[in-house]
């Protein structure tokens, strides 16, 4: 059985970049001082927990923080979040992902220019609870402006554009605010597919990215089991397989693609 | 045989508009005096024929035209004849549809903003010759601007923006320029096409709304005939028919459609 791994793996940019954010905020941490996340900083439960042998707290609501310095994830938060830290006077620490950071103007943009803001993504995901908030709410406008969660899937979204184009409009923008990380994923992903009789899905159970990575190879008909780390690795997935292909999200680190690979090698060892 | 009258008929705003305007500068033809109209003013022959008996000249280009005036059409004009016009101190009306002037005024927008400009529609039409001439030269950016002839089908419309979400873009501005009375006279065809068996298709076989009109009818399956004028109403087409839908362009005057519905009362008695 042939192994293949994604073109495009590792830690993207804001994934990196929000790591090291706290990493470095972490080197300065004195006694009796907590440094908050405001809820995982990035979606891979296996790296929040090593941020937090290093002294990191992840704050679930603002009420769990009364002082210190408060990270915002990757993902961004809503406005009323960042007005509370600023009225409570806690130390700010921006990590959002600057792809989303963009996501984030342009609905501004929309909002001031008097648009009605469509935004195509997960409700419940940390980053479209942060554009909702800037969106404000649903207002009636024959000017309609769309933009859409920066993990997902370009089929997906091109979908619901086409519902909008049935809309009564004077006038659709549509912005492109998939991050380029996302879409190579996406299409190294397809690219196995072709060639594959199986796909793991490495990433966070609570990472978007790595569960629309898990949607597409599902959807293509091929066996794909999403997993976070080694242990789920199951023998009999691999039974009359012919080629196994590997991809991950954009949070999930090189050392877990590794040991996954490593499981699946001993199995076909034993 | 049931006669059913699409519920929008008549001139549309542009039309009527462009006419008045001819007219009114007729009027005021001196002996000696040429008032041109750089193409047919409306694409309805039998409307511009009784514009030429008050005096009107048509000119299929500027090298006809050394003085006098010329009234640019309900379709607008290309930049360049424009120019030539200023230049060669003839005098200038202009009877450009507003909406059309609205599209040619978006145009300039994305122009100026550096879009990649897209224009749906029929390449040899004077208005869109017009349009084009105002985008310029195509240009390579990720930046897509959007619009429609604004006698464009909708769903044709449509299914061209569906192929440009294919592409590699950054932001895509779909502007809706087609106008209200193309719209309603389309959606008005469509509900007579429920009930009837044949429709008739009254107007200039060099309009483009009135060619997509027929478009429409055809695709849905039911018999359809595009004409001009009474003479070309043939008896045959009624045989074992028991509803006639009757929709006319927006050049097409009512008299026309009066003088169809009643060669078609005469073939009945017959």
């Amino acid at each position: 059985m042939e192994i293949r791994v994604a073109k495009c793996a590792g830690f993207c940019f804001g994934v990196k970049r929000a790591i090291n954010i706290a990493e470095n905020a972490l080197k300065g941490l004195k006694a009796g001082e907590n440094i908050y996340s405001f809820g995982p900083i990035i979606h891979n439960p296996q790296v929040v927990e090593g941020l937090l042998k290093k002294g990191l707290r992840v704050a679930g609501g603002l009420k769990e923080i009364k002082s210190g310095t408060v990270i915002i994830s990757s993902h961004g938060a809503p406005l009323e979040v960042l007005k509370e830290i600023k009225k409570k006077k806690i130390k700010l620490i921006d990590a959002t992902c600057p792809f989303v950071k963009y996501a984030q103007h342009i609905v501004e943009g929309l909002k001031k220019d008097g648009y009605r803001i469509i935004i195509v993504g997960d409700d419940t995901h940390p980053e479209v609870k942060a554009l909702k908030s800037i969106a404000g709410k649903d207002r009636i406008s024959k000017k309609i402006g769309v933009i859409s969660q920066t993990t997902q899937n370009k089929e997906n979204y091109i979908n619901e554009i086409k519902k909008i184009l049935g809309e009564d409009f004077s006038e659709i923008k549509v912005f492109n605010t998939i991050c380029n990380d996302t879409s190579k994923r996406q299409s190294a992903a397809r690219s196995l597919l072709k060639d594959c009789d199986l796909m793991i899905v490495i990433g966070g159970k609570n990472s978007a990215n790595t569960k629309r990575l898990w949607q597409i190879c599902k959807e293509s008909g091929v066996d794909s089991f999403h997993i976070e780390t080694e242990p789920e690795v199951n023998k009999k997935w691999f039974k009359g397989k012919h080629c196994v292909g590997i991809t991950s999200g954009a949070s999930t680190p090189d050392s877990m693609v590794k040991k996954i690979i490593e499981k699946i090698r001993r199995f076909q060892r034993s």
